[in-house]
């Protein structure tokens, strides 16, 4: 039995999704309780992850998919995890899929925020859940400038070094920025068909600064044709990112899937 | 030269307020930071805090009083130990006042807050910051109660063991109860001119009982004539709870001081 799971994480005190040696991660919790549930099968039963988040990173719905050896009803399974895993995992949905879905290739879209404390000081109850950006920043230059994100475009300068993407073509379907006035930040959010590694990070490095004019705001196009990573220069922290949705085949008709499944 | 300090903190990651040996806590931390500031003086400078907060216990405006042997001004004072405090402390406010002041001493009343998720599901960005309920609630019942606890009562049934008070009598100015829709959570808000150990934590307990019907509505009353700390049973964690505010004398003209000096 193939089940999908949507989760929300804390990434606070994880070294990010993917397994590592002596390392908490996603991976590695939910691989020890499914085979802990399973009674530990050889072999042991793998966890496939829509894509990989850093250290750091929170998860408002991240997806994974598994295989059972026995049958448990959607519901019995939600409850089975949840009572197994620890506090700052929590699983939200789960369903039962065919054989055919997998939790990585079958991605169409994803869609992430970033949360940008404007406080003048640095918030201790914020410290894990946003960035800091204490210039005063002008909103609608931000939205005026993430108009040029939107489309297909060679996001080059907009990679961390370490990226092994075959491609840096990526579509961006939608991305924004809101004043929380109620709690001070700065609400980005970004939909696109698939993100380079620290792709979302960089692009709100970018978006400040032209926010706060130490950057033209056209400045995108100039990166676009430098293809250089250095000149993007800033990545916000990891503890303002949050996966909010993954998207796939068939969930958006507006935007299916237009990215070879090995680039996901 | 005296300074009265005040500080918001995280207190997930502290053992409480009191300094323990071996232990991460907010004044051992504050002692450290300061005496490193004066160079390690002999006798080392002392903290004074309003009161103690438990482990897992928040501040969003907690009070201190320290002597330095030289002069600084209050936005250097600030600044220095924000440059040298942990990232779950934060100096919000420095203040130089007589050597007269003291910030246990000279308490006039303190204000709390506590955050009830009544999320379906635990949420694991909300594990540290709220307590959790997830049965349907009357909130106007909890506010008709709530009214049984303004004014001075003998609060013996909601002190938990291990309080040290000569007396249990305390005056409650202000207690209530609102439903942040937007972030599905009851938000408790209390003002007296002091409070036993585990005191706001028991009438929370006391209170969401109430408006789940499980207990009735004047229950309140019941226990103060029982004077028997079992009779409230539940203690709401920890990491709901928030110091909201440090009143002293003549900050607030309504309410002076009531409480002899030594039971604040």
């Amino acid at each position: 039995m193939r089940y999908k799971i949507t989760l929300a994480y804390d990434g606070t005190n994880f070294a990010g999704f993917q397994r590592q040696p002596h390392m908490r991660t996603i991976e590695s919790e939910l691989t020890r309780v499914v085979n802990k549930m399973a009674k530990n099968p050889d072999p042991a039963i793998v966890i496939y992850g829509s894509g990989r988040t850093d250290a750091g990173v929170h998860a408002l719905a991240q997806v994974v998919h598994f295989d059972m050896p026995f049958n448990l009803t959607a519901d019995n399974m939600r409850r089975g995890l949840n009572s197994m895993l620890p506090m700052d995992m929590e699983v939200l949905k789960v369903e039962i899929v065919s054989q055919d879905f997998h939790a990585r290739y079958d991605v169409s879209g994803k869609r992430y925020l970033y949360r940008m404390d404007l406080g003048e000081f640095r918030n201790p109850f914020k410290r894990n859940y946003t960035g800091h950006w204490k210039f005063p920043t002008d909103v609608e230059k931000i939205n005026q400038a993430a108009k040029d994100l939107i489309g297909e475009h060679d996001f080059s300068s907009f990679v961390a070094s370490g990226s092994s993407a075959r491609t840096h073509y990526r579509t961006i379907y939608e991305a924004g920025c809101r004043l929380d006035k109620a709690n001070n930040e700065l609400v980005f959010e970004f939909y696109g068909n698939g993100f380079l590694y620290n792709q979302v990070r960089i692009m709100v490095g970018v978006l400040v600064e032209i926010g706060s004019g130490t950057r033209p705001v056209d400045d995108i196009q100039r990166l676009y044709r430098l293809n250089d990573r250095r000149a993007a220069r800033r990545t916000v922290p990891a503890s303002g990112l949050y996966l909010k949705h993954v998207y796939y085949e068939g969930d958006d008709p507006k935007h299916p899937t237009k990215l070879p499944k090995r680039q996901r």
